[in-house]
């Protein structure tokens, strides 16, 4: 008998945390393109493995694993009838390419972008310009090795999903919500790439709990079966603990500040091609210079700059010789006492005229450039710097009781027994500076450091009282 | 040359938990007596495998485990002078020891003792009675086979820290406190075998974090590092999603009061080798009836018993014919409105005359015998039926601060931030009776169950107006 | 707007090697049998967890976990059109069913039932009586808790794959062959309960390889996509290593073979309820004496013998007070140099009358009763005592090439190139014997082991020359 | 009573595979170094996450880990009394540095110097020139950043751990042997970071089976207990699975000769910047250059070069549009009939003008620029461009009997049993070229490629013959 037929539509990758990933031929294409293979370039967690050396993961295996938890969930759903094998070859595309437009340490370009993009082009877009998404929809829209791929009208299809909509429809709330398949992923796989245990959590219950919840005028939600309510709690957990394990790390903060600075110092004395990055006018020679960076061009074209203090700031990047958090004043009655301080404190905008006056005094007391002293505020549980899908709020998450009938996470009494869902966000301020001689573990610096702390929240509070 | 001495002290046993466990001679020997492998045939969570299937591990892994734990904690203190190994040997000892009272099922036996002990030969112990350290206190005191392998001052040291004191040391702390090597190891077991991730904490962390807090008078605290808080949390969380999912999980709630019933009826109609089982009275010929007990004696011999209640029970239990909880009032305003009839149902106590009398009500209303009707109080954050070491107090944990100074879990900040230590236990009643016919799954049920549940509540509710 | 169906088709179990296993109704209906519940109490491992005390798993989880497998080979088939919905439900009904007929310590059991069946019911069956598939037929076909569950039909297509057959179908071979999903299962689970890491193997890969070759005449076989080579050498790593370690332990065998000593003292000396269990007939009757009887019931009823002998034996194996191996003689030139001495040994049968003159010479010669005296002889890569499904034959797994060509494992260089696929079985002979004076690990024994060795060595060969 | 001193000694970090890694002061010093924060940039794998994307990791968590098992490893054989804190400090350290002379893309960069280092400056080294030997001892003797660290004994008791000698010592044999620390680590982490399960051995039990054997003339051999022998089978196993599936992976195998070729023409064409990195002269001016070079570096260099064959090859490489294979012939008779050809075929060296007139054969052939054809030989079992520590030999690992006799690894029957230990390597012949229309996986090139494959293999076989 001849040799029979064994062709698989499918070809898999090999993925730590979710095992073997189906990939179908188009999403092979896809993969393949110059963009998306740059995302091998742009590590999930910008310098997290300077504190957590196996954490050097990327945007790549990450969209893939986002679009394989997808396409679990939409697999689950198709077993109640909610969605058709088409939709979820849609949703797919979506959840592989919902990071495309992602530059140089994801969201310090997140953040850069906003604050520099050409105002003259495109007009002032608010406090919340979205320029991120703006790019993610003139790529998958106009990118030439991207339209050879998919049709107009699965283009459409992916930016529906990716794009924020007034009108709630689950399969974008896979890609994008409380909820969303991204942070399922990188939950996982931040906590197996940095070896922290804390962002595990019970994924198959989550995927077997999933549900829709249709509305009246074709709204629908994803919901989750009340059974599935103990991994939700879980999932929250596992969010908390890696935002105050991981993503708000100290050593974190202090690069992506140090980061930042030296793309402004860079940008503010007139280096005209790293301006040329991070001004957005929405033109298409602007994508290909975008494109042109990732994390460690980034780091070598400034670490090579010929602005001594900038390349100064990315050498030491690269060599590890990192600023120091030199003081961290929580906003709180006890540590200031002054209502009015307090308040003008909270008000401290990193980069602002405002705080570079703070910067400069701290300079002078401590006779360090003020270009190389950093004052940021940090707001834990209203976290800046993240994108929309970093939510996690029992507000949104819908809980189906026994009966179908939608409930709110934070309904439940279970959830509210456990959790302070009411609990208000904790604001501090941080100052960043060289403190090169504490580094060695050897010297007795303990007093010395309390000693400089003293000092430059004395400065702080002067200066703004 | 000759063959070279390679003699090895210690022998390692192979446990799925913590790898290789290393033991030395004497706990060798401890192991190898009767007692210790009696303990072979108690499971760690009595009839859970009814709902996890593998949920089948024994006191004898768990003891083997928190030996391993505790050792592992001695050694971390021995690094900053805190413990010799003298009595890190003592501490192990007695961790390996801490269960060897345990009686069939576990906590339903240490229930049935509480209840029934002799009065005439012990006088009243008060409402604390604390039988199962008593068992503990003698058996270690007395039993041939341990008598043999530890001296006389081993045993002292090893129930110094198996019985409770008034002054305070690090030592018992690791053995049963909120922080102890008993809970570590049963989160971390019951978890691996139940199948479900709930219990799962960074316990690397926790033993590297653990220090000892001295204070005057020499009373020392196991105390953690500041560093080891969220890995605290952690642990925290676990304990409430065991508890949650496993512990409290109604199919374990409805086979323990199955057992409880089933012992009680045995004995209040005069089987009196049951009797001679649970009515302990000081005596040697008691512990020797009591040892030659386990899980599966136990359930056979009333699966076998004359009484056909009793038999019946019992073989439903082999059967995993169970009852079904017909009724769950939670005791809230909005479930029962009149707060004195709120108030009498938090005060029916397990198997009194007057939850009898609730029984018999609703036994006459569906026309079941009421010895098969079982009313029970569930008190969520308040466990009965479980010992002291299952408590897990923010108010008791011991943080050090960066300059050592001792503070408490819940003074942290981060941790009143993520959860409700200040949410009060929830309250609720539950009624269990035969209802064989809901078993099966073809059958459409659903609205038979609500009217039932209906008819019950209204029942207790007038029953107690 | 009304609540919403979100009504689930099935309903999940957790498992520890699976996770989350979902079961249809009539699945669940089956379980739910007084059959089916009784194989909770028949440990997958007997008595291995005195050796790795975490192996108390038992055939109910393991069914399950087969279940699951076979499933999920059943779905990726799909794909590749060879299935139907209908059929994967046969193949999923078999899986769960296979192992209902066993007894107490499932393979002990299984011999005794090939030693002890009733030739006068049932005539001489020869040498490979297979009295277990007998039994397995008889209750799937005639059990009426069973029959109320399946239908005619089904009960047909489930025997038709639990039964052997001269023509190849790929069903039959997930359920039983070189390549079957008991044997994934079993792999997993064993290594996952007892704690070591020898069992584990690429599943994902195996079932992604996996394919169905048709051949002529309706013949089908389950193979391998030639990329799952190398999760198959793993997998045969994986069964050799557990053998090794676990299944072939020094421990178990000794447990093995006091059972079924204890048991054919037992039934030698007139034990008729013993007999009655043992003793096959095809009789309704004696389905139901045998499903009476499980792990812990046996053990009980035989400590509790009369027979002081028996008693003696099982109440041995409950406190583990084991026989210790006393010899060990491998079948090779270097130990036995006279080839026809080492061929007589080689024909050494357990419990026949040659056997026990060798054994009344080794009782003679150290003054024990021979009735405790065993020798057995070991084999491996040739296994005894243990099922079909147990092999996994390099020639029998067709490994599919790049353009479908169908292949042996053993065609492949690669296999060959690791494995020693040709190598010979290893014999030797083992005698085990009550030496409680070895248990004290403080005694030194050494020199008297060796001279104990040494004597009995000379004892058998003496005797057989 | 006052804050009580908790001061630690030692500092953990985070690793995936070990957990917490406790560091001294001495060794967060050095890893503090410039030249040891450069092993961050050298990845573990090379180019291999273009086949398994998580595979990012590094030198620098390789070296952790290292360190971590060789500390674990003495801390068992202190118990023994074999080596004292002082002699552990040593062997940490070296573990530490072991690979501190590793260049961008570690094996590619050791191959390359061995080829072109400066026979003028350093005279003719013989075939086994060990340049990297000779760079690391360079590097721990003179960098400045080191010796501030070390002390003159100390690096002196490093380099002898770090370099080949006669005399055997069992602290050389931790960090360089078949049963070496270095590959123990790297098994596990490779296997992680690919995701596959293939590295996976018994860690626990290869540490607790250490022994130290020791012979007259003060040499001494890291050796196992017999009890450790399946964990070492499994080593093997693992070690044998990882070589097929990743070490020797064809994707693997042709970005190594991509970058061999492109650094090649690099300097055969007269690129002076790329030559003084490879060109080893043995002076301080070299090491500065060199130690500025990292994996990103190179291929960014090379990638932006002038020449055009050399910047299309490192583009190539950066967007993943690698050469294909398009020939692969064994050398066995069944392919090679003729066997003057094949011994021809077998001498075949990369990169010598014999391969390079085949090369210029098949370019003709198929009209491609023969510097973009390579011909390479592969051989299983004889791995070429890897380092000594990859060996892992059935001959060398001594084994302690129970008695303390040392005995080989293949002494023991069941390791021949399992294993072809005699087996000899098996070799073919590669040819890879840019082939990029068979990336669409739409497009049909199943036949194509056969094509160019017989023709390939008919011009090399006409070439030699």
């Amino acid at each position: 008998m001849a040799p029979q037929p064994t062709e698989d539509p499918r070809k898999a990758v090999r993925d730590p945390i979710h095992g073997l990933i189906p990939r179908y031929r188009q999403e092979i294409r896809l993969m393949n393109t110059s963009v998306f293979q740059r995302l091998r370039r742009i590590r999930q967690l910008a310098m997290a493995h300077l504190v957590y050396p196996g954490a050097l993961h990327t945007r790549f295996d990450h969209s893939l694993g986002t679009m394989h938890v997808a396409a679990r969930i939409c697999e689950r759903i198709e077993g109640f009838g909610k969605i058709d094998k088409d939709e979820t070859r849609i949703v797919r595309l979506a959840a592989l390419l919902h990071d495309i437009g992602h530059g140089p340490f994801s969201h310090v370009t997140e953040y850069l972008l906003e604050r520099h993009y050409s105002r003259q082009a495109l007009g002032d877009l608010g406090t919340r310009a979205k320029i991120h998404e703006r790019l993610t929809a003139q790529l998958v829209g106009e990118n030439p090795e991207i339209t050879k791929v998919l049709t107009p009208q699965e283009r459409q299809g992916v930016l529906a999903l990716l794009t924020e909509s007034t009108k709630r429809d689950f399969k974008r709330d896979i890609i994008s919500s409380s909820l969303d398949a991204d942070k399922m992923d990188y939950l996982l796989r931040d906590s197996y790439f940095a070896g922290v245990r804390y962002g595990s959590f019970d994924l198959e219950k989550i995927i077997d709990a999933s549900r829709v919840h249709e509305e009246v005028g074709a709204e629908s939600y994803l919901a989750l079966d009340h059974e599935g309510i103990y991994a939700f709690e879980q999932l929250a957990m596992a969010k908390y603990h890696m935002a105050q394990q991981v993503y708000f790390h100290r050593i974190r903060a202090i690069t992506d500040a140090m980061l930042v600075r030296g793309v402004n110092i860079a940008m503010r004395d007139g280096d005209a091609e790293v301006s040329s990055i991070f001004r957005y006018d929405g033109s298409s020679e602007f994508l290909e210079r975008y494109l042109a960076y990732d994390d460690e061009k980034l780091l070598r074209r400034l670490a090579e700059s010929e602005h001594c203090k900038v390349s100064d700031l990315f050498r030491r990047l690269s060599q590890r010789r990192l600023f120091k958090q030199i003081c961290d004043v929580p906003l709180e009655p006890e540590s200031v006492k002054n209502a009015i301080v307090r308040d003008r404190l909270a008000r401290l905008e990193p980069e602002t005229r405002w705080t570079r006056a703070v910067e400069e005094a701290i300079g002078e007391k401590l006779a360090i450039d003020p270009d190389f002293v950093v004052v940021t505020r940090r707001s834990v549980g209203n976290p800046t710097f993240r994108s929309a899908s970093d939510r996690l709020d029992f507000e949104e998450i819908l809980i189906l009781d026994r009966d179908g009938t939608p409930r709110k996470a934070s309904d439940f009494l279970d959830v509210s027994f456990a959790f302070n869902t009411t609990a208000q966000s904790r604001q501090s301020i941080q100052v960043y500076a060289p403190k090169d001689e504490w580094n060695d573990p050897e010297a007795e610096t303990g007093q010395e450091r309390n000693e400089c702390q003293r000092a430059v929240q004395e400065t702080i509070v002067q200066h703004v009282s």
